[in-house]
């Protein structure tokens, strides 16, 4: 008995380390991104019924799994509201030391209003340099302007 | 008596909106990004003499201000560990969601290590959009290993 | 020297004590809903000229204080993340409470995504009961889909 | 041996999933509204007899699961005081930058006193809109004024 | 200029102690409780014009004060979520201990719902006891019933 | 094997909702309050022998159990500092509203010192009332002085 | 206008520092225990009439502060809830440690209930050892039983 | 399989209440004090073999609990930063209230350094008094200064 | 089943009490410092198929462990953001107190950027002294400066 | 008047910038090393009479502050628990990273017991690489091992 999207996501987990798949071999499964494709295998995102077969047979999950992975999750990745991990951290930092300054930036540009996190992509590539290779990374979210009425 | 920067930021502040100063033009005076120098203004980076007399005159601080401008500050931009402004939130939410499944990338991609946040420069434009503009985000930051000793 | 929205937000409030005036007195001014207007003059809205003039003519604001109107401020209006005064943790504990049961029922006819807080209105009305008047509120938000990619 | 509601909550859950049923289905099933059926599935509201004898039947419970949905529950339905996910956020944002409005729009209206969280009702509906279809929400509560004594 | 109701606080504080001013006394003055009375003057409760009238002429308030006595205070008098005060702490303590407690036997009695804590008053005694006199506290709250819906 | 009193609490109340068993019940059986015999179920007080042999009778324990009932369990009953649950929520409410009133209150009649929450008893009724029945509850703690040295 | 006992603590620290009083010399003053008489210099204690004004004479304070020096204080003497300062820190360490054996003991000894920190006293000595001084700390409270009801 | 000093822990609680062992009996297994002793046993400290086996012989553990005894622990015996038993929050209590009196005093006499709570010892007595008996417990620390360097 | 590297940390943990295996023998199995394997074995590090066998042969550990092993982990060893054991709490206490003093000296000699926790080794060793041996600890990190942008 | 140490640490900063005096200055000015020295000023180490008259007078403080200077501080330099700034955040990092490795380490090596943060040294130098400076630390802390009572 399945009673949480969690538990499916440590079955993924679980298959990938002992049959040594990789996501973007989950992602051409799929059809969809890499970003999105791990983020539904890690139980962020919500896959229609033909994805989720997909990666019922790579992960070799039972049907109940391949069930849930069609159900919205209850989002959120992180154990902790400041995360201990040193790479996710730095993210967190990105966002603590540039806020004020993302806030002021795009409010100068676009007025009052957000960039959303709902109608959004992100593409992360690998950018070789000879000063050491750079993590490269494209974030894109329409923006939402607060309406007066 | 100055004793701290985020005084300096607050003169910044009461300036830019009495003087209607817009960031685009505190990157002018000091020749560096827009992004880079807005950080700076509020509190996060640090300026060599000529950018600080640069944003000394364009905001019309006092000396002791200029000062201040090039002393590395305490850093962190958000009153909170989770912020409550809107467009700052959504940046947290990405982490939040997506944080797990970057890390799954990175490191799929990379290896064990991070993304600095140090060596890291960031460029937000707006993206013209017929379903509505987007905001367009480059994250760049150099990818630093684990090594093993 | 004004430095902060909260100082300005300080302001409107000591004047309307001290002189009577009423939040639907303050919609007027602004031509605006009486939700929309009472969040802009408690700095978590954003006012165009003629309405923060208007706002500043009937507070007896300074000059200065009319330009911060106009200014995106920091959001978040509450001092604590779980709010102690009675009539606003009513509000937080529906969110606790009904949380999951708005999540599912959502999802049930929207599929994956969420109830915008930004393309968003609330209006606020007394509905008389002869068992005792209630209080009738209406919330209308833009459904934003989760999009594949 | 059931020792806790959340046993039941998860094994509706995992019914419903496995099944495919609709909450919809649940509330005809008590002839309850759905926001009320919901909530009482996931743990929040307390069923009569045959409200919970339905729900059994309709999930397939044990029997000592449809007594223990008669039992008045800890309420609760969200893991974190600050909720990570991103649509019961939104509601939490709401609270946060709205919560000091409502608080001035129902005591300008009614006096010291507050909207009830207990009796009280809500009403989840799609609106069709052609920018997009919207989520309209109506939440109805008594207001109790605070009595001098 | 006064902005808060904390103002007239601690304005009330610092009078009552300069001029030796009991509670008993205010409450005689206000023609009310001394629990409300004192809940009102330290920022809790909201007098009306006579009382707060009242209020002002023992502690010898500026007009201003007693115009913010008469506004809604935003309520919540401890500086901690868990208060450091022993006396008051002990009463924390009461709810966490006794918390299930309390729950269980007024559903027993009473089926789903709560106490109220608005239709609500409470007295304090001494209880003269030969072992030491005791603190003698009744709280009396209406019961509001969850209905079903 | 039981390791903790936890177990134990889970054991009585899995029982109580198979065998539709009262709190008032328990007291009965044990010859104490009912408020003192739910609190020692719950996992918060002490039985002596005779009272935890009487409560592992009607529910049905094992001999370990009714050993464990006799041991000082570590006290607290809420799984949060802040509690979630609306009826449980109002007390400390009241705590949170009115606990400087308490202070000031007792401390203007006793001096300084505090109501003790160890000497101390509990007792909760119905009062009817034609506007709706009301939660009677008298608390009556020893007052307990801060002695000098 | 004084509005807080943390006013007077302030300026005793103040004073004493300005003048190199020592808390000894305090205590001679009051007639009381160095223990007592810091704790209520610095807000956590109540002094009688003459006790405040020896207090008042000896750091030359004004008769408003020594009239606050006679008002029950709030009481709690840490900036949080864990102290960050080593010499406090290693108390809080202590009773982390040993907490669950300090319980046992007493419990052994003494049956259900606690250590009273009202009925309290404390006594620190220097204790001199030849392989460096010891804090040598004896701290006495009365034993509290919890009585059946 | 063990795989924490935790599990140790529970398995000498539930022998101690099935078996009715004292610490005390504990204490004279080991030589040691009982504070240490029950600390030991509390996963707080670390037994040497012999200690270990005559604690594994008198609670019936297998062989692979009495290697972890001899393994150093990761201390900390309370499940939140406050505790909220009362027995052990009074503690806490006297830290929170004497914390700042505590440093001042053992500052006036050693200088700037701290107690030891590693080169300590604790002894808790019962003091027999007319009045009530008393817990008598003896701190001992070394005191260790900071050095300049 | 395993699905997290915590499994494997508690499977290398139970093995080495159970087999009295020391740190330095699995850091002379994998031909790493003590410090770089402890933290691999501990769940921080990611080794090599090779090193992850060694360690896989020594602790005993089926396959699909030293398969985790060869997985970065999501980083942090302590379940609480202030530590409660004595020895890993005098590190932060080291970071609390001395953490301005470092930043600054630091800055002074190298300007803003940071010292890498990435590009990053610690050596830890005994350093006899006839006054008490002392733990003698090099860290070594690469300065990474903020460039400009 | 002066009533806190860190109000001198405020002057010391501002004349700091206003003069562009360097740390090492002020470890010449009182003979000490560059990293207690700063902690001194940085409100968290005490001096002595001479060493407080020559930062006096190096900083131009009044007499005061000089005496201030020799007053134990309340430690502890950080604004939250977990340090926002990136540079003080890498060494937070460290010990929620190596924490437990660091644990296992010493006591493999010295049984149980801790490494002092009181009769402790620090020594930060640049170490200069080819490929990048490096931070070179030692920190050097006497063994206090727990002894058995």
């Amino acid at each position: 008995m399945i009673s949480s999207r969690e538990e499916v996501t440590r079955m993924i987990l679980s298959s990938k380390v002992r049959k040594g798949i990789k996501w973007t071999q989950a992602a051409e499964a799929t059809g969809l991104s890499k970003e999105f494709t791990t983020a539904g295998c890690l139980g962020q995102m919500t896959f229609d019924k033909p994805q989720a077969e997909a990666i019922g047979k790579l992960f070799e999950l039972p049907d109940e799994a391949v069930a849930w992975l069609q159900i919205v999750p209850y989002k959120g990745s992180l154990p902790s509201a400041v995360p201990t991990d040193p790479l996710i951290y730095r993210w967190y930092e990105i966002v603590n030391v540039y806020g004020s300054t993302i806030k002021e930036l795009i409010h100068e540009e676009f007025g009052d209003g957000i960039m959303s996190a709902i109608d959004f992509s992100m593409d992360i590539q690998r950018e070789p340099d000879p000063k050491g290779d750079r993590v490269h990374v494209v974030l894109s979210g329409k923006f939402l302007p607060y309406k007066q009425y």
